[in-house]
This record gives C-alpha cells, structure tokens and sequence, in this order.
C-alpha cells in the first residue's frame, strides 16, 4: 500500500491546495508514490486542534494499515494573535501552546508510533499587510492583530518543544525572512502565503522527508512507469 | 468518516495535482468536507488501466469504511494514439476500448456498490501542436500521433458506454471545443490541460457531483468552522 503523509495544521494548511500551494505540491511530487492526507483547519490554534484531533484523523490512516510515514503538524499563526488585539479569541498563552504541542505529538506518537513528526514554526508576520487586512487600507491608527516579533517567540517555543522530544523541526519563520521582500515575496496578506512562500515551504518539507529516507529517489512507484515499458511488449512490464 | 472521491485515470488525472490543476482544485474546495484520492497513472490506455486496476486501488478506499462517494474514469486518450504512428504502442482498438471501460466500471460497481461512476471522455487533441511535441518545432513532413478526429470516435464510444451502463459522463471532447481558441487556451501540448483547461473539466465534475447531491451546501464540513465559533465564547463550538 502507498506511504501517506498527513498535514494537520491551520489555514496555512487547509490552503494548500489552491493553485501553487505547497500541499498539492507534495500530491503532485509523489504523484504514484505517496499520498498526502489534508486536515488543515482554517482559523483554528493548537487548544482547538487538540479538541478536535482524534475526529480529525479519522480516515488519515489506513484502518488496519500501515502508519503515516510522516506528519506535519502547523499550528502557532493564530495562538500568536495578541491577546489585547482583534483576534484575542484565537490567543493562548505561550506555555499552553507548548503544553498543546506536546500533546498532539503524544497523541501521533500513540497512534501512529512509527510515524515522523514534523512540527513546523508559526511564519513571520508582516503588521502593516496585517492591518490593510484587518481595518482596510487606510487606518493607520490601528494596531496589528499579529506582530513579527510575537509569531517569533512561539517560533522559539515550537523549536523548543520539537527539540526536548526529538522531533523534526523546520523553523520557516527564520527561514522565509532570509528571501529578499519576504514581505511581500512570499506573503499574501502578512500572514499567508504567495505560491513562492508556498514553494519555500515545499522545499523545507521535501528536505525534511528526505533526511528520513523519503524522496522521489528512494521510494518505488506503485505500479510499472510508462516511460520503462518496452514499446515493443508494453504487456512485459506488467508480469511481476 | 469524510467522503472520499477516487480519481482514475491517465497523465490528464496524474498531473491533476500541478499548479492550478483539477484534482488539487476539487480538494481545495473541498478542503473541509471530502478527501480527493490521486489514482493517476501517466501514458496507460484502458488494457493497462484494467491489468493494473485492484492493485492501483489499494488504499483508495478506507477499509472497513463506507464506499467512496464517486470515481472518475478518466482514459481514452492513449487509447485513441493512431496504430500507425510514433506511439502506436498506445494504441487500444475501439472495441476493446470500450470493453475495457465496461470491465473497468464493473469492478469499481462491484467493490464499491454505492460508488457513483463518473466517466471522462479524452479531451480534444490540436494536431500541429502535437507534431511540435513529438518532433520538434520545424518538422512539418511529420504527421502527428493523435487526431481530433481520433479522439471524437473514442469520445463517442466512451458516451455510448456511459449511456449503455448508465453512468454519469463528462463529454470534455466536445465541451473544450465550445471555448475560443481551445487549441491553445485549454490545452498546453496539443493534448494536455492549461490552468483553463483545468478548471474546465473541474467545473463539469463538479457540475456532474453536484447533480448527485455532492456539493458544498449540502456536505457538512467535518468540524466548527472558525468562522461560525462565538468570539466570546468559541469552546462552546465544539460542545458537540
């Protein structure tokens, strides 16, 4: 049966699958190799992913079969919200963030204990696109419901927690603000991605998988390629 | 358990997942409500789609779990290759075409009986596009490996299969040719999708799901939307 990858996340995750998205990137990649499982929940932080988990994978693995080879898990965009600020209501504070991320890699560890565990840092945030989204173009009396430097403490805490359990890590707050005009380059809105930021993402991941052994290279597709069979007796590839 | 839609078929439905492709559109849009399993195998026509099919299928399906909700069949196209051209390896003749499709269709009807069938016929073929493919920009003395005319008679006989079997169709032959310049808008090679191509076929599948009563009003998203939650009180979503 093909190897699965899940993506658990949040709206970062749930769109991945528009055009240039990083999730329907790894579809594409793995096209007869692999399949990726979505589970992205739009607006959702970890206290409500941790809610939902067990209803949430319902389906992502194989009844019976074999465990997910990996999975990402994206939470922190939305716990990062400042908590005196318009999206309060998706706040929660730094230590029960790490306390949640804990428990959801305990919970794959549990299900799927053979499974790769990706965690992957909130993104940067750029305020003043942040602001247009939130109030409009023109107000700027306004404060930002996200700042940078926020969604980089629960960045560090993320690195922290994949740190002390040994999991995978990619830190693409760090990451996406070595590209020139990251702001706007792989932003959309200050928060979500451009199909460049989409790319970046993809190329983390893939790197990712493939320091566990998991690569285009390594992995059998799952049935004879058209480009191996012997036009001469394409039937011949079909005997195994 | 979410609904799963099966796409079946050749490199039309394996590159489905690409930037502004079909497939990854359909798990976009229904990103909170079904699964959309790739099941695309580039270059096969019918008999090696029919050799391959139960072991293509593996994990399509959640074991133990309820039928997917619909399959797209998706061949012809390689089938329709000319049997006396560059890829007449391809080539499947009309009536084992057909027969193919129908043994095709029995299996999915016999390992998923409440699965809806949905059957794909091959897209329109641009000839001079198709010889710059196979032979290089200048070659004009080539004559090409498909025809339109070609694929219209695998059309039609995917139609009448279609009709024979009563299952639902998607006609992209003569749709695609219903858009100004589809030679070039819609088709990138003379045989494969355009992001408009793609989104084309993705609002007939669409169309045709929603005539089943499979669409985004009427599927329950798996879990509280964000935007439906209470600010001041957003546990209370998951009260359920």
């Amino acid at each position: 049966m093909r190897p699965r990858l899940v993506l658990f996340g949040d709206s970062i995750t749930q769109q991945s699958f528009a055009a240039g998205g990083w999730g329907a990137a790894l579809a594409d990649h793995f096209a007869r190799k692999a399949d990726v499982v979505l589970r992205g929940f739009s607006g959702y932080n970890t206290r409500w992913a941790l809610r939902v988990l067990s209803r949430a994978m319902e389906g992502a693995a194989a009844a019976g079969g074999p465990d997910p080879v990996a999975v990402t898990v994206f939470f922190g965009a939305n716990d990062a919200s400042l908590p005196d600020q318009k999206q309060a209501h998706q706040h929660v504070p730094l230590e029960e963030y790490k306390s949640n991320l804990r428990a959801i890699c305990a919970y794959f560890k549990e299900q799927w204990p053979s499974a790769e565990i990706i965690l992957i840092t909130p993104p940067p945030i750029y305020e003043p696109a942040r602001i247009r989204d939130m109030y409009g173009e023109d107000d700027s009396s306004k404060l930002p419901e996200r700042t940078n430097e926020a969604a980089g403490t629960y960045a560090q805490a993320c690195l922290a927690v994949a740190k002390e359990l040994n999991h995978h890590i990619i830190d693409i707050w760090t990451k996406m603000q070595q590209f020139p005009n990251w702001q706007s380059s792989a932003l959309s809105d200050g928060l979500h991605f451009t199909p460049f930021g989409n790319s970046i993402l993809f190329d983390c991941v893939l790197g990712t998988l493939e320091s566990i052994g998991f690569s285009q290279e390594s992995l059998q597709p799952d049935l004879p390629l058209f480009s191996e069979m012997d036009p001469k007796d394409p039937l011949k590839a079909f005997e195994i």
